[in-house]
C-alpha cells in the first residue's frame, strides 16, 4: 500500500524523529502535523521536520493514509475522539504509546472494537530531552521498535506500518500486548521510577546538605533517566501500573537480599551476585 | 615538603591515573609500584604509567615519601601490615578508598593509633573498567576528592596530599570520614546495588526471555555501573554495610511510597515527583 499522506498528532521527540527519519530515507510522503500547540508545530515547519500543520481535526485526517500518534499515553483516547468523525476507515492509525494493552484499550473504547487498520507500536528508543527542537532523523537507527498486532489486524496495515518504521532505520519485531508491557515494565518503566525515586530521596534528606555535589560520572548516568518528561512517565506509570507495581515487588524482594547478604556480610554471595550482574550485563548489553 | 619518591600500592585504574595525572602536571617525583601482580606492574612500565616496580615491601617504602594505597578497601588490613615493617614514620600514608570509617579503623588496627601523617582520601571518580590499562591521565581533571582528616593528622602531611591531587586537576574537599560514609553510602554505594540489583533480577526471571534485547540507551547508561568490578563492590559493600543499609531501608520507603501513588491512580502526586526529580537532577547534575 502507497503511503502518500502522513499525519502526526503530538508532534515532539517521537513524531519529529519519525519524520526526520522518513525524510531522510527519501520517503516522499507528505507530512502533516496537528496537535494543539500551534508554537511547537510552526517549529516543526520553521526545522523542516514536517511540511505543513494544521489545527483542524478534520483536515488532519481527511486525506491522511496512515495517522501515527505520538501523544502521551493518557492523552490517547481523547486524541482518538478528536478524530474519529473524519476519519475513512482505511486509513492506518499507529502510535508509539510505552504501554500497548492500555492504548489497545482507548482504541476499543472509542470505536466499540479494534478497527482492523489499527497497529499498536512502540518505538524502544528516546532521550531525556523533549520537543520538536529534540528530534532528530538518526533516533531510530538500528534500535528496536515493537508492533503488537492484535487478532483483528489487517496484514497489510501491518506490513505498511512495518516497512514505514523499517524505512527509518529501526530493527522491528512483533509481540503480544501483555508480553510487550511485562517486558517493558521491567526494563524501562522500573528503571525510570527507581531513577525518580533516587533523586526525590537525595533532594528530601536535607540533613545530608547538598549531596549532589558528591555525584560523579556513575550517579550522572544512573540517573539520566529522572531528567525524563514528567508528564509521559505519569501517564506511562499509570497506563501500566500493574505491571509495573508487579516488578516493584520483585525488586524489593531483590534489594531485601541484597540487605541480608550485606547484615550477614557474606562477601562470596555479594561477589557472585556483583559477577554475575556483571556478565550478564556486559554480554548482553554491551554489545548492543 | 618535596615529593620526590611516592610508591603506589595495588596499581590499577585509580592508582594508575593518579601517577598519569602527576606525570602529566610535570611533577618529577618518582613513582614506584608495588603489588602481588608482577604482571600488572610490568604492564605499568610498558605503559609509562610508572617509573618503576618491586615485589618487594622493604624496597617499595623504604625512599617512599608518600605511598598511596589504591587497594579494594577489603585489602587494607593486609597491605598495612606488609610494609609496617619497613616504614619510616615521615612517609605520608594515604589512600583512595571508598569508606573511610573502615580504612581508619584498618589504620588503627595495624599501627595502635592513627599515626599523624595518614590522610585518608577519596576520589570520587571512576569507570567501569579497571586495571591499569584503563587509567587515564584525566579521571580526577574536575572531580571531587574528599580528604578526610581525624584529630590526630599533622596539617603538614595533610597539606602535601591535598597538593598533589590539586596537581591532578581534582577539586578537593574535606569532611568527616563519618559524613563521608554517609553520603557516598547514599550517592554512590547505594546506586551501584540498585543497578546491580536490577540486572540480577532480570538475568533470573527466565520466563521473560532474553529481555536485554530490548533495552534502549535509558537502560545501557542506568546499569553502567552494574559492570563496575565486583571485589571492589563487595568489599566497599562489607565495609560501609550499617549505612547501606540504612539507605536501603529508605529506599525502601521510597519505593512503597511510588506503588501506592500507583495503587491509588494519582497521577497528580507522581506528577509532581518526577517533576521535582527532574528538576533536581537537571539543577545539580547537568552544571557539573
Amino acid at each position: 500500500m502507497k503511503v502518500e499522506n502522513i499525519t502526526i498528532i503530538g508532534l515532539g521527540l517521537i513524531g519529529g524523529s519519525f519524520a526526520l527519519a522518513l525524510k531522510k530515507a527519501n520517503c516522499t510522503a507528505r507530512i502533516t502535523g496537528f496537535g494543539r500547540h500551534e508554537q511547537s508545530l510552526q517549529k516543526g515547519v520553521d526545522l523542516n521536520v514536517i511540511d505543513q500543520f494544521t489545527l483542524d481535526p478534520k483536515e488532519a485526517v481527511r486525506e491522511a493514509d496512515m495517522i501515527f500518534f505520538a501523544v502521551p499515553v493518557g492523552a490517547m483516547t481523547e486524541s482518538l475522539n478528536q478524530i474519529k468523525p473524519f476519519l475513512d476507515p482505511r486509513t492506518i492509525i499507529t502510535d508509539a504509546g510505552s504501554s500497548k494493552l492500555s492504548v489497545i484499550n482507548s482504541v476499543r473504547t472509542v470505536f466499540g472494537e479494534i478497527p482492523e487498520n489499527f497497529v499498536a507500536g512502540h518505538p524502544i528508543a528516546g532521550k531525556e530531552q523533549s520537543g520538536v527542537e529534540a528530534a532528530c532523523p538518526e533516533l531510530y537507527q538500528g534500535q528496536r521498535v515493537i508492533l503488537t498486532p492484535t487478532k483483528e489486524t489487517n496484514p497489510d496495515a501491518l506490513n505498511t506500518t512495518r516497512n514505514l518504521w523499517q524505512k527509518t532505520g529501526a530493527n522491528v519485531s512483533e509481540m503480544r500486548p501483555d508480553y510487550h508491557d511485562e517486558v517493558l515494565a521491567a526494563t524501562s518503566h522500573l528503571p525510570h521510577l527507581l531513577a525518580y525515586g533516587l533523586v526525590n530521596m537525595l533532594n528530601e534528606h536535607h540533613e545530608l546538605g547538598d549531596v549532589f555535589q558528591y555525584t560523579a560520572g556513575g550517579f550522572r548516568d544512573f540517573t539520566r533517566i529522572a531528567s525524563s518528561d514528567a508528564t509521559m512517565w505519569r501517564d506511562i506509570s499509570l497506563h501500566n501500573k500493574d505491571a509495573i507495581i508487579k516488578w516493584i515487588d520483585n525488586y524489593q524482594e531483590e534489594l531485601e537480599h541484597l540487605k541480608h547478604l550485606l547484615d550477614q556480610e557474606n562477601g562470596e554471595a555479594l561477589h557472585q551476585l556483583f559477577s554475575e550482574a556483571k556478565l550478564a550485563r556486559d554480554t548482553h548489553i554491551l554489545k548492543i
